[in-house]
């Protein structure tokens, strides 16, 4: 029995950070934007998908979303999720291939999960391999403006809160400013707490490479984006320089990107966004890639869909718990037990959004 | 003196073909879109730049354009025109790398170049480069639909209006129709007329072999997008096998994109297009870099734009005169001389929009 889609339409809300969140390229976040999908089918199913933004782009997304892909998916097979993810790829090649396209698609897609999961009675985490319904964790701070003291009772937070893995910012236009707030981070965690730096793509390799000797003392489980995410060769020679693992995923936007970032950036982790690699089929494309290429698969951003993803995987390293909380505007925000992210056991992909919460910010 | 940006803003147009135009993978193109973005100065210069699509996406751009990136060039510094491309590549990093951002980054470049033009009192192709006013060209058409009598009627119709050099279409299902075809065309344009084909990525890496093998006897001066941009690699493999160069760039999108397919895709054209590289800026840094690997540049689309850009330019290879007639809607159509395309005298970019035949296809 196909499942015939009926009506699809997006939504646009930009929400306030509680504080201003700076890394090194993004500049200041005041906001972030999610994009939301509807999908509903004949027999009064709704799906419902989504993908986020650091506060710029979720207007394009939200028109190409509404204004242009969701016409083509009314009288489709909501069941025909991978033809439908192909369908979009193709029928916005010219003006696609990563790029905002990618986020759109995701958004469609994860809706098109989520009618998958309801009809079927299943969680995403089962849906998704179902190796597990936990997975290892890590909060990521976005914290490179704070002061070094306030660095740390941030990350004195997490530690409360039971995470016993965390990931700081850098690039400080000084390196040694940098190199000192991982010195004192790892003196207040101890040596058993996994401990990762993020330079959100803003040194040069050279650079990188001698940050990363500096830091290789502090036991660094793995470096990321150190520099451009273009720049694959790049990654590579600063890979071969440390003894600290790189990593990189949330600006890889579509499966060719990935395929050259395994072949020719020496990556020790992948980490991929559903929100913007094309949903959960993109996100379990790259799944694959990486096991078959016997690397562990990570997540950036949107944990509180990742959560089931990873814990899906039997060759998932850490799920991303993200600085934006949109977890805090669901039903189920993430919940640690030991340590461990818990997927929901919730029919469909177990983002159920609270929409009493998220209607004071609605744009359109 | 700055020259200070008093407000900016887009208008989306989408503009009927005469007829329904075939390639192998985008299917039928019906109708082209035209986003101008239109900024004024302080002290009352207008730039109009704009780009194009084959009908889909255009919404997404106008909204990026109109309602995201104009809001941010107000009080800057007109003038500062790689700095603004800079800045927009930055602002909008995460949603973009190519795609999307690209085509809006492009309209609003040109406009700015636009607003150079006027103030400094120079046509596009002295600001370019000044090699000269005049490029060659050849007629790209998109005619994988027509029969045989029509492509080889459409063929002689640009023999007719002074063409000396032509390109079709490839990418039938069985290729020896495609074989055929180009067999039929070069009878027809006898031996001195230079002749390439376009696959529209349409071909595996083995089938554009086969098939490229087929046609070497027939003198192809270029084979146009094999198989899909992103397999450099792919391409590598091909133009090894063949005695045909290959030529790509207008699925190129970003610089970086561009670095890929030089080092690796062993191209013998490159053909950036203005409307989706970044503007006048994003194409002449691939110029740029085609004359540091000693390639000829040529152009995609938007012939009204690229006959300046083209002609500026000691390397030039081609000039594509293209299939979306939108120099129709502007004041000075292309115009042939002995067979060669020739640069309008104009300050500013050269390409200024009839708005009593634009008017009936504003969207909004």
């Amino acid at each position: 029995m196909p499942n015939i889609i009926k009506s699809a339409h997006a939504e646009l809300y930009r929400i306030p950070l509680k504080e201003v969140l700076t890394d090194a390229k993004h500049g200041d976040h005041t906001h972030f934007e999610v994009i939301l999908c509807r999908i509903t089918t004949e027999d009064g199913q709704e799906g419902v998908g989504y993908t986020y933004t650091g506060g710029k782009g979720g207007q394009a997304i939200y028109t190409l979303v509404n204004d242009e892909i969701c016409p083509t998916l009314v009288g489709q097979d909501a069941d025909a999720i991978e033809a439908i993810w192909h369908k979009m790829q193709w029928d916005f090649h010219y003006v696609g291939r990563g790029g905002i396209l990618s986020f759109a698609i995701s958004a469609v897609d994860i809706a098109l999960w989520d009618i998958k999961g309801k009809r079927e009675n299943l969680p995403l985490w089962k849906m998704a391999g179902g190796a597990s319904n936990q997975t290892k964790c890590y909060a990521g701070g976005i914290d490179l403006n704070f002061t070094k003291d306030k660095l740390l009772a941030n990350i004195q937070g997490y530690l409360d809160r039971g995470f016993n893995a965390v990931k700081i910012k850098v690039g400080k236009d000084d390196c040694y400013e940098d190199v000192d707030r991982v010195k004192a981070v790892r003196e207040l965690i101890g040596p058993d707490i996994t401990f990762m730096v993020d330079a959100n793509y803003s040194m040069s390799v050279e650079k990188a490479i001698k940050f990363g000797k500096a830091i290789e003392q502090y036991d660094i489980s793995w470096f990321e984006e150190p520099t451009i995410p273009d720049d694959y060769q790049g990654f590579a020679e600063i890979s071969t320089a440390l003894n600290i693992p790189l990593a990189m995923g949330e600006n890889l936007h579509t499966i060719h990107e990935f395929i050259y970032a395994i072949e020719q950036a020496e990556l020790g982790f992948l980490q991929p966004d559903a929100s913007n690699i094309g949903g959960i089929t993109g996100w379990l494309m790259v799944a694959e890639m990486a096991k078959q290429a016997n690397l562990p698969v990570c997540s950036h951003g949107m944990h509180e869909l990742h959560v089931s993803l990873m814990s899906s995987q039997p060759h998932a390293g850490y799920l991303e718990v993200h600085s934006f909380p949109i977890d805090e505007y669901t039903t189920h925000p993430v919940r640690l037990e030991d340590g461990l992210a818990v997927a929901p056991d919730i029919a469909g992909t177990g983002v159920v959004f609270d929409m009493t919460l998220m209607a004071p910010y609605l744009v359109k």
